[in-house]
């Protein structure tokens, strides 16, 4: 009919908030005075690494699943992830009684993995190609009749991501700034779509690596820019971004910035330190262009997204391991 | 008047949780399902890891400091320690604007000494024995005028302390068990008496290093018998048991249970990875006791007091360094 296509919208986010609600953990906002006192700033961290699972992942694929007709679901559901989402997917399908079939690069760290085995998902294994994992994701659902649930580019998905800031805002009056980190923009844009309808005029900034910029390329494009060969310590914030999700963000985010990995790790420890959690170098992104000055605050409430705290701790940024 | 000597009351704790409240955080209680399906109980953790300064030991300082008459306060207040008592005390003399001195073993970790300098203290340092430590305070004291303010084995850190317990009370109603860690012996008996009070068929129960298991054998005594050498990678955990917890202790506490070097460091490492909260070794010993299946537990809703959170993120106790 000529009309552009259908985008995220607030009431995808509300239906999906009402949705997995029962399911997820509506996570709690933390505040440091010793944080606010370096930054100048009011911090207002939503803990994502507190969710289900150990990451936001937990909302979009819950949603993604909840969402499915019954007699579609009960074929089970696929991904090809070698992270977060993928734990995500096989807690809910666990939890929903639905096959789980994760595409995995044999390269996959062994926590992560170690993850999906205990919710029981059946694991295929491939090499570490983006070709690779999508030729063997084709295969399983071939196979199985289960549905992919994207990790980010899927409306779904996107819907259940924007809960997160539902919450935020309602937990935080006022807020002025948010900071979201991006990756393939599944946070990012559902965040934007209900920050943008609930607080019209607060400041949307998304954060990424240095050494994985398609977003920030990607919005002075005008058009995506794929990173061929991203290298960040921040494993989470390694994919390109989504068609869908770049349709959002372009038209509500306000900015992208972009940090070092050595900023994400000393952020990353100073969370560590001075809050006394864990979280993840992509989690830690969006307090990095805090704590290294990328983002200027002038005594604003900001929310700043914790996206995950899923570490290896036998593997420590800031240790070097013995040999052996 | 041959009446006992007077020993720690429920109005000294009351009167302590309003001395201290505007000054100190409310700490949150953490619940976690993962590790209430390994147990087999109802876990409720008291994040005193996330307590000003990462630990409980703010609360006892915080009431002593306040406590003194002016005039007195004015002239500085001391103790000699290496660990968190060193860091609260610097931190609410600071508040007060008084002087803190503070005698420190040469072999303190440089996070601890870190935390203390950061508060403005003055540091005395002397040779790592106790008899070292005590001639170099007194020293500190006779010269300054300041006060002393034992880490333990004084009403008013011990009412302090208890505040943990009356808190803990009031977030979580019907508590069948209480599980903290005992040292000195500040904290459980602070806890003992709030508790007794407040829930008068509670079970208390303190939880020690297998080698600094003083506050077992000495209840078994019925009379302090002091570990000579403790060894236990708790560091929070070393110290004697005081006259003044121990009187408290044996009055009210149930048991006191011991737990291995290996039984914490596993909890602690299970608490990293399943909660995403840091908690140090002395701070994870209440929990081992639940995780190693010390104490039975059957269903009941356990209080489980998380001590501390700081922890020398360069030297973790699960990784071996690299050489040099």
């Amino acid at each position: 009919m000529g009309e552009a296509p259908a985008g995220l919208t607030w009431t995808l986010i509300e239906q999906a908030r009402a949705r997995i609600a029962p399911h997820v953990h509506l996570t709690p906002v933390l505040t440091s005075s010793t944080l606010d006192q370096e930054s100048g700033a009011h911090l207002y961290f939503k803990c994502e690494n507190f969710q289900k699972g150990g990451a936001f992942k937990a909302r979009g694929a819950t949603n993604a699943v909840l969402s499915l007709p019954k007699a579609e679901v009960s074929r089970g559901v696929a991904t090809h992830s070698s992270g977060n989402h993928a734990a995500a997917l096989a807690r809910v399908a666990r939890l929903w009684g639905v096959p789980a079939y994760i595409v995995m690069p044999q390269n996959t760290a062994a926590p992560k993995r170690a993850a999906v085995e205990r919710y029981g998902a059946q694991i295929t294994w491939c090499e570490p190609t983006q070709a690779a994992r999508e030729r063997a994701a084709e295969h399983v659902i071939g196979a199985t009749g289960a549905t992919l649930i994207h990790p980010y580019n899927d409306l779904r998905v996107m819907a259940g991501q924007g809960t997160v800031a539902v919450e935020l805002i309602g937990q935080v009056p006022d807020l002025e700034v948010l900071l979201c980190p991006v990756s393939g923009g599944g946070l990012l844009s559902g965040i934007a779509v209900a920050a943008r309808t609930l607080l019209p005029r607060v400041r949307i900034i998304g954060v990424e690596p240095e050494g994985a910029d398609d977003a920030a390329r990607s919005l002075s494009a005008g058009k995506i820019v794929p990173c061929e060969h991203p290298t960040t310590i921040a494993d989470g914030l390694r994919a390109t971004i989504g068609a869908l999700p770049f349709l959002e963000i372009r038209r509500y985010v306000d900015e992208i910035v972009t940090v070092s990995d050595a900023a994400i790790v000393d952020a990353m420890r100073h969370l560590w330190e001075v809050m006394k959690i864990l979280v993840e170098p992509s989690g830690a992104a969006a307090y990095a262009a805090v704590a290294c000055g990328r983002v200027k605050l002038h005594g604003a409430r900001v929310g700043v997204v914790l996206s995950g705290g899923n570490v290896d701790l036998d593997s420590l940024p800031w240790i070097r391991p013995a040999p052996g």
